[in-house]
């Protein structure tokens, strides 16, 4: 069947009204690392603000492995304010009276671009397992093609936190010319062990889901909604750091004085992490979530260039700005401190901040006024420095 | 039916030669915490050494989570060395030529004490989830019932790390007159909002697996192997610190020499977590882990006493060895410490020694000369203090 017939999975499909498709590679595919040329594929994107006469405001936003193009704007299934509403609008850190923001839903994702869960031309039904599994640099390709189709020859910055961070290094390492600045964020460049084992976790959840059916749910119009529910669960832990688990919910039962002995959600803790898990589900296409982690576990930047990070930025002429925050157990500052001393020892602009801030790898999510300070700061003095006009 | 049929449920059933099992509550019966009457209950358990004639030399040793009452000899299972085989044993730091060893499942568990998977006297079946919900204290209380068979009036020590640790605390703070010292590891006196997070990710994706049956796969005739295999594999990544599965795994590749662009176990990492679930389920019981896992989140020793931790040990006699070690992110020097904090309030003999290790939680099992240092010390002078002979 060319469209999911059953009520659970139609939740995923994104409303014909909501944001810009394009169709890319229609003469020249898109040749993944993985070797398969991808030809005719849908590219999902918003865009804010006005590209400016001499083309220089434009800023590319990068987003993580839960997010998608709508940035700025609500949801369209969720309904909910856009991931990044805190930090892109008008007058906002991200000033979109002055520049021009596109964000675009990454090669392998479920918001619109080509991924396990769109149509795969040649048979008319859903790639599943059949679609080719891609990595950070496919994604960034993409992205320049998308660039390409939207006249944006060279980008003022492009900016993204934890996947969208992977995929500012890989811009920045891959494009050199086209980018101005990069902001990575909340990031590193590469996936270690522990992230790898979590997201492992989260695969092996969704794959034992007998409605998974080999990857074959969307023909089969089943949905593994508890494996990719358990899934996000336990990515949420690591979002978050313990400090802030204990500040939000601490020991405290939920809506009952005392524990009950048994398996319900007595506290707090338990009845949020099944909400998030249970919403997801609403939004998120099962196979997207092991196609994308599996290219956040691929991804080592310093292996493309031969086993030196420096490498990857030899003779850049592109500014850096790297952002960690202390609590951040999943990327964390050390991660951070290994690409600004990559960047260093190939003398690059790099300025690093790293951010107090007790709410973990969300942090950058969230609102984190002096996160937001440096940020904007870094954008205004290089703004100033390339004369970006409005 | 009264004895589990299928090949892979029968796995778990320990063989009828492996180890001690006595029946308590025959006469009075086991008030548990959630108000039921646990009467006529088996109780397994494991000896090492001889009791001396005065009785003094006798050494509780409490399991953790996935533990057992095999501390030093084979497990009948898997057939591999008892999980303390490297602490306890004749001439070890917990030195059975010495000391009266006893070792036993907690309940709840799976090898042999009553717990969801052992037969309801009342129905000839399987408990399930018909088994009522216990709490450390329950455990401790078992404990006590037996040692009260043993003829063990007072213990020369109680010693555990993490649940394990949870039962020297509860048997420090309910039985002080029978506890003459007490060395709780790398443990906590509550469970962290974090802590309730990741066990609570386990449950759900034990009670996501079909074969689960709602609790009833035992009268069912089925295994919720995938579910319990995962709950493992996220428990497993808590037990080991980033530098440990840095150090073992890096991003070293599994058996080839280049990714596959698929979702095969390309990593060490994710082979070596496969491994650790897929053999957990041939050992321990589904719902067991549920069980225990509760047992754990409820675990609250202040809450027991009103809020206050050192009202817990007031007016202790027991001299207690604290030790935590450094790159435990599960039950951290912090939670360590809180317990010293307490003890100091109420002026208790209290040493504590935060080791230097790298290995995460598991610090407790492994070849650990420091950790094996400070305990014997502790054990060794207060054997001189209490004149334990042997």
């Amino acid at each position: 069947m060319s469209t999911p017939q059953t009520g659970s999975v139609s939740r995923l499909v994104v409303p014909q009204t909501a944001g810009k498709v394009v169709r890319l590679g229609t003469t020249t595919p898109l040749r993944l690392d993985c070797g398969v040329d991808l030809a005719d594929f849908p590219m999902a994107y918003q865009t804010y603000g006005t590209l400016n006469a001499d083309k220089s405001n434009a800023i590319l936003i990068t987003h993580a492995l839960s997010g998608d193009q709508f940035v700025a704007d609500p949801h369209p299934i969720t309904g909910r304010p856009g991931w990044w509403h805190l930090a892109v609008g008008p007058g906002k850190v991200i000033d979109t009276d002055r520049y021009f923001v596109v964000c675009s839903n990454v090669l392998g994702g479920c918001m619109g671009t080509a991924g396990p869960k769109e149509i795969d031309p040649k048979t008319g039904e859903p790639w599943g397992l059949t679609f080719p599994v891609i990595t950070i640099a496919d994604m960034v390709r993409a992205q320049a093609m998308l660039l390409d189709h939207l006249g944006v020859t060279q980008l003022f910055s492009v900016i993204g936190g934890s996947m969208g961070g992977m995929q500012v290094l890989q811009w920045a390492s891959m494009y050199p010319d086209r980018v101005l600045t990069a902001v990575p964020i909340a990031t590193a460049a590469h996936h270690s062990a522990q992230n790898i084992a979590f997201h492992e976790v989260g695969r092996q959840s969704i794959m034992a889901d007998p409605e998974w059916r080999g990857g074959d749910y969307l023909k089969q119009g089943t949905n593994p909604n508890r494996g990719l529910s358990i899934a996000r669960m336990v990515a949420h832990i690591t979002y978050l750091s313990e400090p802030a688990l204990h500040r939000k919910f601490g020991r405290r039962l939920q809506d009952r004085s005392q524990i009950t002995f048994g398996f319900d959600a007595d506290f707090q803790v338990e009845s949020y992490l099944r909400h998030q898990g249970s919403t997801f589900v609403d939004r998120f296409d099962a196979n997207s979530y092991l196609y994308i982690t599996r290219a956040m576990d691929y991804f080592d930047l310093a292996e493309q260039y031969g086993g030196l990070l420096a490498d990857a930025f030899d003779r850049t002429a592109t500014r850096f700005c790297v952002i960690s925050f202390t609590s951040d157990w999943l990327y964390t500052t050390a991660a951070s401190r290994d690409i600004v001393h990559a960047l260093n020892a190939v003398a690059a602009n790099v300025s690093f901040a790293e951010i107090i801030s007790d709410a973990g790898h969300d942090s950058f999510l969230l609102e984190e006024p002096e996160f937001w300070k440096v940020l904007g700061g870094f954008l205004e003095g290089a703004a100033q420095r390339f004369g970006v006009r409005k």
